[in-house]
């Protein structure tokens, strides 16, 4: 699916009109997508614009930039199986006038659990894209998270991929065929403690990156959250 | 892949040799199997023995008898996320000092919800094999937990697949192209209170089967293996 010749200047152009500040980053990613359709995610929906058109280009700056906008830790929706209660109790011992307070902080767990990976991606964000990479917010590309244009005309993008642990389910990875090394990165390991910043893979930004860093970022940002709550 | 012409004596016999009250469920499960083998699971790892072989029932004996063994709620064994408890401090107000408790309760709950499916099985084979169905442990059988054979030569099996809830993960359901229709039951449901044990598949069980009798085979399971414990 081949994107409209004037693909860039017309995402330079709706992103101007909603969020102005990332007009420049957006029409960079379509650059991109457009020399590389494969890695173009598609719209969901029955009615979705085909990939590459005006439509399409006009939907993704708005999911670029609602991407960003803050969002708060939640508990799940889903309504708690009550037969965990009772292995709670009958085998761990919890007291039953303790099981509502342990499913109620088991459920927000589970919210913040959901949020670390968004919560690193708007870290790393903070730290990269001053440094000319595109946070590549709203899953437009497949299997990257961040890309960086080259520094000389025709030269490769890089593509990272990064994950907050290393048993995280991977995205598409396989989907892509473009030709282009997808870099990887996990923040966190399942089987020991301790964190993986040193082997990020932008070397020039591993000095800027660090665990204490990214826990300051989440403390101010989730204080901001809490000053637009109250 | 054919099964060798003698499978249901075969896998009597193995089964004889390690768990003689289960050889006549086993052989029958085969018999099912060798009748449609697009439904039987391939085993794992490199060396595995090809589906039918003389070699693959030895195997899958051995798995049917040994998933039937009694089994402990275990906490997961990866290192949670530090950041979890950043975000439940920062922006749920755990107090600091709750922090670990939460933490190592969250970890139950979670070793708790991942029992709760094969508990359910377990107890679903309390009622169901005396009664004529089959309990497929070990998943032998793609897409089907429980399999009921014909009462007369010719008849159609009855398949059934559980879940513990109306959005688990399917087994793979697709694999299977049998002719035979999976029926498919769920215990719970994820966007409201209550249970589904009005709907479960083999009519004349429904009043032998309910939330009450399950938690109660649940209390004696768990007191059973907190026995074995000490």
């Amino acid at each position: 699916m081949p994107f409209v010749t004037n693909a860039v200047e017309i995402a330079r152009r709706e992103m101007a009109a909603i969020n102005p500040p990332l007009a420049d980053s957006f029409a960079k990613l379509i650059l991109f997508l457009s020399d590389h359709p494969a890695a173009a995610s598609a719209l969901r929906g029955s009615n979705a614009p085909e990939v590459g058109s005006s439509e399409y280009l006009r939907r993704q700056a708005a999911g670029f930039s609602a991407a960003r906008d803050p969002r708060s830790p939640q508990a799940p929706a889903t309504v708690p199986d009550e037969m965990v209660s009772v292995i709670l109790k009958e085998y761990f011992d919890i007291p039953e006038a303790d099981l509502g307070r342990v499913k109620r902080e088991h459920s927000l767990s589970m919210g913040a659990e959901n949020l670390v990976g968004e919560l690193l991606e708007r870290y790393l964000a903070s730290v990269l894209e001053p440094r000319g990479w595109i946070w590549c917010s709203g899953a437009m590309v497949k299997a990257a998270d961040f890309v960086k244009p080259p520094l000389t005309a025709g030269a490769a993008w890089r593509l990272l991929q990064v994950k907050n642990r290393d048993n995280s389910e991977n995205s598409s990875s396989s989907a892509i065929r473009t030709g282009t090394v997808i870099e990887k990165w996990h923040r966190t390991f399942s089987k020991r403690a301790g964190s993986n910043w040193a082997a990020f893979p932008d070397a020039t930004l591993r000095a800027e990156l660090s665990e204490e860093a990214f826990k300051a970022f989440v403390r101010n940002y989730l204080l901001a959250l809490r000053n637009l709550r109250t």
